[in-house]
């Protein structure tokens, strides 16, 4: 057993590269500042992948799907399987984050990390089962250590494979019924923040509904005190969060920018940096989810997400909507003239 | 002359459509309102193009360009031949918004409505010219209401044919040193608003050269009191701008969705919906200009822009970074499954 997965170290991004991308592009055929965040979003990407010259072609949304022994408790409005049926929707493209992708031309991949179902053999399906389903968190641990550090691990490969894969950004949704109720939780003790504060509708509550998972939920934290990452992700949950949280770390020792979606990737992300807080420097959040929690989430971890548009699905759906502008970013460093070639 | 351009009627949107579509929205695989404001723009593509399945595929952004006399009175940190300079950028595929509609496979055109300097013959730009800069608008009005006219019937014209070649969404951009001097009389007269709220630095000054765009804006103001929206534009100006009007309600005329930029080509379409009100309901606002005066025009408009990212450059920068969350918002209707099909 692995009392604490030990997070591997990731790659320094240099502060003199910083400096001539901003040289660079302050000295664009455009008035300085002019393109506000997308400047800041250019050199951000550049120091990520290393280079002068920062590209975003091929782009890889990898969605991680898992199910909830904690939803035995009424956590969600939603049944478990729904996850599945998600699953389904997600390999015959006909899924929200699939449409979202193909009009942004990204590619969707996505991982069983533990659905309680069996799904035939698919190209499109990786196979990272570590168990139909967490534990139910409001009673015991959702996973055994050894769960945890394979879920962590096997996200990290994967993460890996998809940027050998060709992959220039990854970005990481999610699937699961009653996994806001795990994000909830894991904002609580690694924001940290008072739990009421992370609790939120997810897919759908009724004012009685909203009552009974923040009922469950203080049965689940009054169970255990951690504040430490690995621990809590083993406590609270889900296979895909930590799978999730690995993922982060695999895309970012490969100098890929991780395109952080929503509540749940963003906990993933959360506890990723809070065991390698270096990570935080390669990931780029995507949006705003109107799921209560994550502005406070954003606001712990001082990020400002690039988009606002009230989404609160998940499946990888906002990530996927701010891959056109990490594109229009990088080719503003590679594509656009000098000033000086323009005055002559 | 023409002494008030009649601005033509536009389709009707159907009211049951609007139902319709947001029925199948909120019958779609995913929690209702989950994908928040991507689910309204959905609904408002589908009224705009009249059908049940909107569609986003080839989009084109027009950028109207043109010189402006008052630029002689210092209201620009530029010299006006820098908007000559940017149109050999655009048709060299070197400008910004060059990188930012290769990065979204938006095609770029560019339209010469009055710039002071000639061009070689070139697929690439549309010779629209009605003079080498309009007459100084601090002294004179900056077109005769003839120019005013095929400023506007000349716009108009560009976006029918842009939708007859294919785009199902059509961008409107500008580029023209001094017309954020002319989009500030615009907003004050139009909105209307007070002129000094409607002013800032456009593409850079110091507080020195603010003020003194201010002294020249006031005096600019004091020759007219109108406050018609033809007169207005042919009072301050630009040609660009006035095209761009036209080529609002051109694109709408045909049923597509007019996706707005910055803070130029937002006067341009408060101007054409003073003309026609109707217009309204065809318009899509990219984004918020960081330009003073933008947030103003969007508040009197009653509009949410689609992005906030501290864009001030123009172009249609903004507006092709919108056009992904068109293609993906069409989508979200036309490919997503039903709840009904993954419940079984």
């Amino acid at each position: 057993m692995t009392a604490h997965w030990a997070a591997p170290d990731l790659p320094e991004q240099d502060p003199a590269l910083g400096l001539a991308l901003r040289q660079a592009i302050d000295g664009k055929a455009k008035p300085p500042g002019s393109l506000g965040r997308l400047e800041d979003l250019a050199i951000r990407i550049g120091l990520i992948q290393g280079r002068p010259d920062p590209r975003i072609g091929p782009a890889t949304v990898l969605v991680f799907a898992g199910d909830h022994g904690m939803n035995a408790e009424g956590v969600s409005a939603y049944p478990s399987a729904v996850t599945a049926a998600m699953i389904g929707m997600f390999l015959a493209g006909r899924a929200t984050v699939s449409a979202f992708a193909a009009a942004s031309d990204v590619q969707v991949r996505v991982i069983d990390a533990g659905v309680a179902a069996d799904f035939p053999g698919s190209d499109a399906l990786i196979d990272a089962k570590l168990g139909r389903g967490t534990r139910n968190a409001a009673r015991e641990p959702a996973m055994t250590s050894e769960e945890c550090a394979r879920a962590l691990d096997r996200g990290f490969a994967i993460a890996q494979q998809t940027a050998h894969d060709g992959a220039d950004a990854i970005a990481l949704g999610d699937m699961g019924i009653g996994n806001t109720a795990s994000a909830s939780l894991l904002l609580h003790r690694l924001g940290p923040a008072p739990l009421d504060a992370c609790i939120g509708p997810g897919a759908g509550h009724t004012a009685d509904g909203l009552a009974r998972k923040a009922e469950v939920l203080h049965r689940a934290a009054a169970r255990t005190a951690t504040t430490e990452p690995f621990e809590a992700l083993r406590q609270f949950g889900g296979y895909e969060i930590a799978m999730l949280a690995g993922a982060a770390l695999g895309a970012a020792s490969l100098r890929r920018p991780v395109v952080v979606d929503g509540f749940i990737a963003s906990a993933a992300v959360l506890a990723a940096i809070r065991l390698q807080p270096k990570l935080a420097d390669f990931c780029i959040f995507a949006h705003r989810s109107a799921e209560r929690g994550h502005r406070l989430l954003l606001e712990l971890l001082g990020a400002e997400p690039l988009l606002d548009l009230g989404l609160r699905l998940g499946e990888g759906t906002g990530a996927v909507l701010a891959i056109p502008l990490l594109r229009a970013a990088a080719r503003l460093v590679t594509d656009v003239a000098d000033l000086a070639e323009v005055l002559g």
